[in-house]
């Protein structure tokens, strides 16, 4: 077994349901367990271990304090509901074994390299997701998550009171401190999509460079209905919203093929959800996400914002007649094009001599929150066979695992030995800027934003 | 107010949500309010009150171990989610206001009165409705009640055991001493349909009569996805069960309509219902009832079991492409045709000379549970200006509340005051065989099954 296989192997089974899926939800006693397990990897390491104010956990190689900013790399050990072992914890089993191979390969570091575990990334519990990042930065006000409740109606205020994590609970929130510590931050995530798995032979890869996180929103739709008496009420006397709402699935589904975007609409809520009981309403939630916010708003029926080729698709209605309303947008986020650029240069396409693809992805990530709080921000994606994500079945080969870790290794190696005197410089700067034509997309375009598709 | 608007009016506000909607389940607080309230009602009255070993309440004027089998009216207090308050308390307010005319009119009875609290019968807490009268008549045994669990995880057994209404739990279950104390049952209840309501000015009537408790069915389809991520799955290569679900919807409306039967699809299950998750399953149940148990089948698509008519309608496969699985029958329960005879004797259409109409439904009630364990009994319907039940909007008119009345009444006054010597005799025999005929439903059929459509 490879190092990245042997520590996740550590691990497989906390969390595991019966189904084989895991339910690492924030803060429960699977969480924390996954907390422990970081920190003593960490302490065998001989690494200091933190917590900042918004529960992250940080293990740095090197004094921050004394000759950061740092590198940074890490990703998250929570799970969506009977999600996948490889999504989050690959990117943190990845960043101990590059620290490893740079030990082992007697690389001098020129400033500290930290690893980092993202609290509640997934958002399974209290319904945001990248809650960790997203209250480290500031992007959302501690107020307002700490008054969020989950499914138990715990709120995470209440949740963190009761000493979880050990986090202190009159401290949460935007953590500048923490924050000032990074001065470059690359995660690793196994792909969820096939865009690696479907290339051609002669153009195999095992690990992409991300360029950009897609726009995407999430949109509530209510349907009335009238409630009433399943065994006593007449067919056409009857106002049932579940009709609505097959006619909705279809529509989603059809909106999205025109717009050449994705649209789910994979919850929903019945109310009263009884077996005999007509619905008095049912609201159903839609997921989209484009390359281009214009197709995400063609999905919609947003003519006036979306380009007039995606609204011709999606016909120029999309799904206004059901009246959408936004619960949240998320603008596309570009990862810093020069620090890619840098990082395909020490990555590659082993075996052929071609550059490593540059691709982006619908998936939201923590990478994404701190690249728009203006951190220099790259991702690196491993191969992912099925493209399954979210799912027990999501996976990832050992070999494209290894090569994932020898990647990682390469990039942290060239961003740790920076000479000193350029550690105030931008981390981004390539060192060659001939380098930046031949990592660009190929022109067609079937590169960029296309991982997810 | 009228005497039984003074009754409902007391409890208008236990278990009312902010919706208007009740939430009256077994057992928790709101349920035990109405139970004290029942009892106190009894002790004003000078009643004695007893609960049986199935935690149904019972309230007696005279005494039905010394002068008993007696006569028994009554229905229950709990509520469907957001239900209404007509459907249950109609039939026990109706019963002590109509205690208070028969003792106002100096009625003498030859017999004992029982007035009945059925526990239970929405079966919104532990799925299975009327629970308190399938109990206490054993027609489901005692073991598997108490295993029943509620959406929070409590066993009946459990709620029972922290001394819910006093019940013993060592006794719970079938109750032959109870149900021996019954001769004959009659069940006042709000009609859930318009077929009161629909009659012509010239053959209007505020109550009618029950003849049939429509056969009906329950079935649960189960529709398999592959889960994954929603936010980079293309869309081919998704198996998504929620496009099953649309489909779904649309062909059981499609096999009612073409049946000629009611049902319906009101109930789903997600997994795991998150905005970004496309499911791994999708459950649904659908509800069918109709006239005849052939067209029932006709909906599910059992050609052998259906009768051709229907099944030509409802196309040989009905619902059968989607394998849906039986999780309840329950055939039609035809109440007493001599004793619904007796009645109409007695109750009649005020203003007209036409008998009081008979009418079918397809609800199910407590008294299609002692029906079929060979009780005779028989239903009064309250005319429902709008038809709608299991809704805040359930409601019956002050004036057919006070018929309704009047007439339950009219019909206890009759089998109270049948004299000593045949209280052994069949409580459904006619004083007069002669009105047989002078209340059967019109030739045309338009009557029998009908109230429901």
């Amino acid at each position: 077994m490879t190092d990245v296989g042997r520590l996740l192997d550590a691990i497989a089974d906390v969390g595991r349901a019966p189904s084989g899926g895991y339910e690492r939800f924030a803060w429960t006693p699977h969480d924390l367990a996954l907390r422990e397990w970081f920190a003593a990897e960490a302490a065998a390491r001989g690494l200091s271990v933190m917590t900042d104010r918004a529960g992250n956990q940080w293990a740095w190689w090197g004094d921050p304090g004394a000759d950061g900013p740092g590198v940074v790399t890490g990703s998250h050990l929570d799970s969506v509901p009977g999600g996948g072992a490889f999504d989050g914890p690959l990117g943190v089993a990845s960043a101990f074994a590059a620290l490893d191979a740079l030990r082992a390969d007697g690389v001098q570091p020129a400033r500290p390299l930290g690893i980092v575990n993202f609290s509640d990334e997934e958002g399974a519990r209290f319904g945001l997701a990248c809650l960790g990042s997203r209250a480290v930065t500031g992007t959302v006000g501690a107020d307002r998550l700490l008054a969020l409740r989950d499914g138990a109606g715990d709120s995470l205020a209440g949740v963190l009171a009761r000493g979880a994590g050990g986090v202190r609970l009159e401290q949460y929130g935007r953590d500048p401190e923490a924050l000032g510590r990074i001065g470059v931050f690359v995660e690793l995530h196994v792909e969820q999509g096939r865009y690696l798995a479907d290339l051609p032979s002669d153009e195999a890869a095992p690990v992409a460079i991300g360029s950009a996180i897609w726009p995407h929103g999430r949109w509530r739709v209510d349907l009335a209905g009238e409630a009433n008496h399943a065994g006593t009420t007449p067919l056409d006397h009857r106002h049932d919203p579940m009709l609505d709402l097959a006619r909705l699935i279809t529509d989603v589904r059809a909106a999205a093929e025109h717009a050449g975007a994705l649209a789910t609409l994979a919850k929903v809520q019945v109310e009263p959800n009884g077996v005999n009981a007509i619905p008095s309403r049912v609201r159903a939630w839609i997921d989209a996400r484009a390359e281009t916010e214009s197709a995400v708003r063609a999905v919609l029926g947003h003519p006036a914002t979306a380009d007039k080729a995606a609204v011709g698709r999606a016909g120029a209605a999309g799904l206004s007649q059901w009246h959408p309303v936004e619960e949240s947008w998320t603008p596309a986020t570009v990862f810093d094009p020069a620090l890619a650029a840098r990082i395909a240069d020490v990555v590659g396409r082993p075996g052929s001599g071609l550059p490593a693809p540059v691709i982006g992805t619908g998936a939201g990530h923590d990478a994404g929150i701190l690249a728009a709080a203006g951190v220099p921000t790259a991702m690196l994606f491993v191969r992912n066979p099925t493209g399954v994500s979210h799912s027990p079945a999501e996976f990832a080969e050992a070999a494209d695992c290894d090569a994932g870790v020898a990647a990682l290794t390469a990039v942290l190696a060239d961003l740790l030995t920076e000479p000193r005197g350029r550690q105030n410089a931008r981390w981004s700067a390539p060192r060659n800027a001939d380098h930046l034509t031949s990592y660009r997309p190929p022109a067609d375009g079937s590169a960029a934003g296309s991982g997810a598709r």
